[in-house]
């Protein structure tokens, strides 16, 4: 496989066992098109058994991770195929959840929606101290999606979680840390999410993949709640006040 | 319904679609009489089918939020009524836990007993630098309630869960919001609490419920866990120490 | 039982009410040989119907609490006798978990591998400023053991549990409060520990004990994620990156 192929909207790198994955949108801020979803889905799915890649860094270019779902597109491809095409992301969500080998993210700038969600299926986060987190599903007449809903309140506590997913209230690197979503702020997390994996990377896979099987025991738990949360979002998306959020997102 | 006939200790106030609930009995440091939970029961019950409603403020009066069940009112009406009266506390509980619309809690000064544990069921909580939370249970001879046993150790961790629960620590707001039953520390949290809810009342309120609903996903095995609870609370009422400990601070 | 005799390599002193052990082989930064698992299963077992002991502190010697497993001790006893012999550190993990009284725990120096996973069965842990938190299981080509790879993702989000138990860096007295695994860096552990001990002696024992038991509501779930992570453990044992490890370790 050439994975570097499958999507000008992904850079691929490897450096010894690690592959890093580039979100290559920067004048979108990295915003999730079907296509990159659908990209993201087939690479871990190659690498899953492929014995080369043994540890996956998530990057953003351009300086910011990602806007999170393109609406312009989201839009396009579901007035266009429905809900069936809609869920090239959550199959990325359940391809990341599933995925057997250590995840480490490098956050700068925006993470934001699924930009922010699909970092709590990451191993280690690492984020710049600008970084951004939101996940402002509320905002856009919505509800929370990869099981943050259920995550969330159970990391950080029901108080601190309102602030995440019923304000949509933008969270700061250090407070991201403080909650649980970030491993530690620093100043090139690129470098540092680089350097993590290459260490993970030369360590026994059996004890780093049996390691991180183990941390993932709630998966299952994980899937169900996220399937709960796909019938209130596809209710929610049928609104009024979501058809206005989003059409008043798109003429910005 | 005239709401703010139904207790003088309870006073209301609608200004939009907010409600605000003040806890007013400050020369008791607003702790909770029997006559208060089964008001603040009928008030809860009462709103939630009423569309002019969409958020509750939860907030003190005289700088205080609640020093938590009035022992003697508790003393008197279990002593002439047996606990089948004690339950108006558990049933308060149950329904704010069941409640389907956001609650905001705004808490100046002390914050004891199960004037804590409830804010584990509110789903923002804003406090003044100078709040004080504590539940000390076990001081008075007893055992958690609310579900705190349950929910405190899952948050922050076993390790600072025993400092609220078995020392019965005075906890400050700083470190309330570092273990996760405080969303944030402010300067005026009525104003704070108020503003926040305002903004939550604009929102779509079927996206502002599911997502409420879904961060309450676990409220059947709070509902578990408090029952187990309320069975210990039961037996410890009925020890030499519970009733020492209840008769020191009546003479107090 | 004159429990002092049960092992010179485990100290023992009562005050009051409170049973201090000493993990005493400082020249071995208190690494834990399968006679001191042995002698401190014993000891619980002993005094968990012992009406004059009612609460256990924790503590190292020499100015560290514990390097975790004796590897020197664990490859001979095991080599020797395989691993059955080898369940005599999971029976004091297993003790200690199921033990109905308070443990706290003072910790000095290093608390690294076992000698920091069994915290997360101590109901309040003290530590000093320059305290080192440590769970290397994966530089030795193992996996997480006494539930930790349940616990800590869930107390401190799977992002924080990664630096913890895929990297297995070494984690500052600070952060582990912050993520929850500490309650508290002081001065003097030890004497912190003892003070907090003698209080909750001095309560009543139904109510302390309930507590204890409410807030480990989730033992038997914890016992299972013991049980999957044994499994592991002993697969781990056996590859060639484990033993690598293990020999590289022993001809330091």
């Amino acid at each position: 496989m050439n994975i570097s192929d499958i999507s000008s909207q992904i850079n691929t790198q490897v450096l010894g066992s690690v592959l890093t994955i580039k979100f290559n949108r920067p004048d979108k801020m990295n915003s999730f098109t079907f296509e990159m979803y659908r990209a993201l889905t087939k690479i871990l799915n190659e690498i899953e058994d492929d014995d080369d890649v043994r540890v996956v860094v998530l990057s953003g270019s351009g300086g910011n991770f990602s806007a999170g779902n393109d609406i312009k597109d989201f839009v396009s491809v579901v007035e266009e195929n429905g809900m069936d095409r809609g869920h090239d992301a959550p199959a990325f969500v359940d391809t990341l959840r599933e995925f057997s080998k250590p995840v480490v993210a490098a956050v700068e700038g925006f993470a934001v929606g699924i930009g922010a969600t699909l970092l709590l299926y990451c191993d280690l986060v690492y984020a710049s101290q600008d970084a951004q987190f939101r996940t402002p599903f509320t905002h856009l007449g919505l509800c929370p999606e990869a099981a943050a809903s259920h995550i969330l309140p159970r990391i950080m506590g029901r108080a601190r979680a309102g602030e995440w997913l019923l304000l949509g209230d933008i969270i700061p690197a250090d407070q991201a840390m403080r909650d649980g979503v970030v491993t530690r702020v620093c100043d090139d997390p690129l470098a540092m999410a680089q350097e993590k994996a290459m260490f993970l990377s030369k360590m026994s896979p059996k004890a780093v993949a049996d390691t991180k099987r183990l941390m993932s025991s709630q998966n299952e738990i994980l899937r169900k709640a996220f399937d709960e949360e796909m019938i209130k979002f596809a209710e929610c998306l049928e609104t009024e006040e979501a058809r206005a959020a989003f059409k008043s997102f798109l003429e910005r």
